[in-house]
């Protein structure tokens, strides 16, 4: 079992790399809602690849094709489900590593799972491609939240030794998230866009990758959604963040930093704002007891730097059980996170709007 | 809804810090098997309070009753249910706190979720008290999984500016856990557990808290557990860590210093043990694409500092909506981080069974 | 895995006949909703035995403690969970039957799955004694029910060979539900409640049991509610009440009556009551595409006569391997079909209410 | 929600009767599985519609075309999602049942759920097209069982007043179903399916359409399948088969005659068959609490007659809100009950191999 999430908002999502299509099944929309395809198909579009010198060649425009869930252009209560045809994939070049596994990558493990069976080509179903529904439902989910007054938006954080300064935890808003937006990559300051692009051009250059954190906000959340211990709005967005690829690390507000500090300093006292109670700091991210409080939800994702790199790499053969080099192939991205930006997003979008429904 | 886990082991939460009881049903468990409730009783003591100079004084003995589940001493298909009766709470301490939030504590989140209904007495059901039952559920799958040869182990790690060393991610083995398991405070050097305690006291007599991190790890797991995607170890393993009141961070193997790496550095080459595959480092934490590589499972939760603290804070009145103080009354620990690690190792025994159970 | 149920009103059931205790965990109860225990306490009197000569001795007075969700006597959001007391088990009735599995018992399936080790006495968790926890739960969603203006009867159509009349399916009302509530048995027509009585007597008299129908109708339930497919209403029906030990038939409406009509006969046409949109007929059980119609919603349930009997019959040793005979001890219901009623409209109360609360 | 099902086995299905296409999802399949495609392209046929006399002749080839979850074509443990294309749909028959709901069809209940945004076309998402993924996952589901040597077989038993013999419960056979599978109508008796067409070609005549029950027997099944309460395996098949549209009552063994009987009569009693334990008779329908007695397992489910007629009939004009007549357009089959027949055996084979896999 895998490609399951949600309460309210069901999502299945299904493909593999290579597979004639990978799509996703979305149960639990309202009736009624008129989806914008363009402004979804633009948001796809910052996931796809092969846009930039900084990531792979692979050609996808990852058009979608919705096959149901629409009536006379609304949604219509029944799932919607939409299909993205994979039409550039090379199978060949995956021929090897079904019995030399590369490291880091899901192969070893699933080969023990699936005893064998697993689909290699491309990662199958653990490849990165698979993204590419979650953005879907996601772009879908933020459509949505936005005409209810709730926006996302998230930013590279730091790419290697390159870092961005952090989203003001109490006082972002929308202002910033156009500023984001406004950037060729989406950072809060333009020249740490500029030190990531040479980060990732020198782990590129040198036949290496290079690891990084996607910082991601959202605001206009009414206090009040999420629930106790084990579907708290940390769980729910944990839920569907830990399914990203190379996501290693989840931490909200202060998150680690917090473990440093005293109480005093980490506590968010309460004020009126108006008719409205604010908090002057945000440590909490927004979250207290799993339930949202009103402020803006903050959260920072570690991506690991992809596994498949042009060096050549300890590795064994499956088959004689004996230690061998590896070389991966294929067309991979030097950093994933640019890409990952909107797919960070759209976690947020899909968990939060499921939390939003099941208020 | 909140207090439900699991897929092929439901466990099901219940309870309020001022209740009569609090419980934990778990359904799911094998037929069969001869649970040790002495050792079950010593587990839940490593979580109870009232057992050093650094701990609340609040006494509970946590003895649990089993209500259902077993027959002739061997549990027997059904499901499991066990509660622990709340004997020593002082509700008047919690009447204030009804109109005044307390500053990063549920109380107000809980408050607009509830539309004021919520139990605020000790926290109600988002009190730290609820570890408990999440203890016995833990502490009832580690007695299985060392059945099977697996073990868990978590320690501190730090505590405010007090670090302890990290366990080795390729080589932890029995003999460290036993190390931890033989100090006053669980920590891998003996002086890190003093440099902690200090913190600690430092923080009380001051009024204030301190927050810490609590490492995990857990040996002896076969390859192939968890699955792709939302179903992956790290997403059940956050989906339970995150459901601790006052975590709010968590990364599996290198986690957040993944994203300052090249892959070269990052990734983790395959070799021959004998006939076992292994990889020279963990910076993956045990984990590839969700699922077990058979090396050890690594992972760090954040906590922040207990949000009672004894300063006068910043607050609002509810009822009157304007700006109040707030000095919280009750006795509270100065870190909960100590008391944490054994429910740490609770989650990671229900996440880490519940997958064993689902492969 | 067995005793959860539920989307938005997560129940999960624990005990076995004999154990210490039996009880439920309801996850998911709005807040604030004052609770009237004196009246669950009559609703679980209903289906408790030792009442007349028509049940068994067995005394059981199912007083339920209830140990958390109420703070200052209102439901406060967190999950509510009772318990009942097992005081008068006699577990040296039931030692001859862990070889001897008793015919249409669980015994036999029960012992294959569980390897032997499931709990024999009293039949365990798949004891009817199992229905008062579900009685419980029941209890409470039919007060909440009725606040909404929904109201839920069941009567006892059949015991044997003898009849009683049905509701009307267009027409019934909250009148025809006190008629119900007035009679000693549980019936529309007093005579039919006699001639069934007499039914069971002479099937006591005999050391035999009777089997019978519950017919259950809901008054005032919006239309909208259910879902398309396998979250219908009659799916999350029967996915209660198939949970009802001795349940082997379930149909709504006209049900397997409508097998042998003709559409034009079967189908119920609209009209305008008022403002109101009705149908004349009500062959559909008010259900339509899995969503109700507005219409009373109407389904009836067959029980199998009570598995235990005084009569010698066959069975096997499962030690020797070899065929024994067996007469079953204790103390049982000639019929189980009274009592059954309450637990009826218990499931109703809960599969309707889990709509309600999820349309 | 709507459309999921399933433990350990998901199935997700979507589409609408006019929408692009109709799909299912399928997850949790064991990899390395080798599919028999054309075996599965036949079971599909058998529910297509536009094969003989006395079904619609709109015209469905129904040929999936799998999208995921093969490798090398067998599994490889990644969802398998399959579509089918919606080529033959004539919308513009539908337009005026928007406002008119055609009496006990979903359109009345469907408009109030989604506020009127449901797509009406041929019924959308609640049209009986939508069984066609359901068979699509069942067929999938048979073909694996019978490499476990359970086998599932459906036969006509009664339409309109035309009645089939009932299989023997005890002593059901491979024979039994080659003799079915044999017959041009799926019956026990060829006499039987001939009376069956001309109450079916005589509904047609009038305008009129007919109901009729199927009956399904699965054998080969082991002892110890299911779980108790809720989770028995009269819940789980009742989750799939209330979720086929017309579908109005279920009843497992002996079912509604069941409330009849005497319990010496009904009981079960068992004997050694060499080295097996068997029943002498199955009243139970292989089913004991919950829990496969290794039995036959044999349930019945009863249709509604097509509720589409020629016939005119009373209806409301939605926006009118006033009485109105209604003339049903359209091709429509004057009984579903004969293409319903692989639908319950799908129904029944996703039902028990998710119970299997759940063992």
């Amino acid at each position: 079992m895998s490609s399951h999430y949600g309460k309210r908002l069901k999502i299945s999502i299904f493909g593999q790399s290579h597979s004639p299509a990978i799509g996703v099944s979305i149960d639990g929309l309202p009736a009624g809602l008129a989806l914008d395809l363009d402004e979804l198909q633009t948001f796809l579009r910052r996931r796809a690849p092969g846009q930039s010198d900084i990531s792979t060649p692979r050609a996808e425009d990852d058009a979608p094709e919705i096959l149901s869930g629409l009536a006379g252009g609304l949604t219509c209560g029944a799932p919607l489900a939409a299909i993205i045809r994979n039409t550039d994939a090379q199978s060949a070049d995956y021929h090897e590593i079904r019995d030399r596994p590369r490291p880091s990558h899901a192969d070893y493990a699933a080969h023990v799972k699936f005893g064998g069976h697993h689909d290699a080509a491309g990662g199958g179903h653990f490849s990165g491609r698979l993204t590419a529904p979650l953005c879907l439902a996601g772009g879908i989910c933020l459509q949505i939240l936005r005409g209810h007054g709730i926006d996302i938006c998230a930013h590279i954080l730091r790419i290697g030794g390159a870092e961005d300064g952090a989203f003001d935890p109490a006082g972002v808003s929308a202002r910033d998230f156009e500023a984001v937006r406004g950037h060729p990559l989406p950072v809060i300051r333009r020249e740490a866009g500029e030190a990531m692009r040479l980060q990732i051009l020198d782990a590129r250059d040198k036949g290496d990758s290079v690891g990084g954190i996607v910082e991601c906000a959202a605001i206009g959340l009414p206090a009040g959604l999420g629930d106790p211990m084990f579907d708290g709005v940390e769980n729910r967005v944990a839920g569907l963040v830990f399914g990203i690829p190379a996501v290693k690390g989840l931490e909200f507000g202060s998150g680690f930093a917090a473990a440093g500090r005293r109480g005093a300093e980490n506590n968010d006292g309460f004020y009126m704002d108006g008719d409205n109670i604010r908090t002057r700091t945000n440590h909490s991210g927004g979250i207290l007891g799993g339930i949202t409080s009103g402020m803006p939800v903050i959260f920072r994702a570690a991506f690991k730097p992809t596994p498949s790199i042009g060096l050549e790499q300890e590795s064994v053969s499956l088959s004689r059980k004996e230690n061998a080099r590896l070389k991966v192939k294929g067309r991979h991205d030097p950093c994933i996170v640019p890409r990952a930006v909107p797919v960070v997003e759209a976690a947020a979008a899909v968990a939060l709007y499921d939390a939003y429904l099941d208020r």
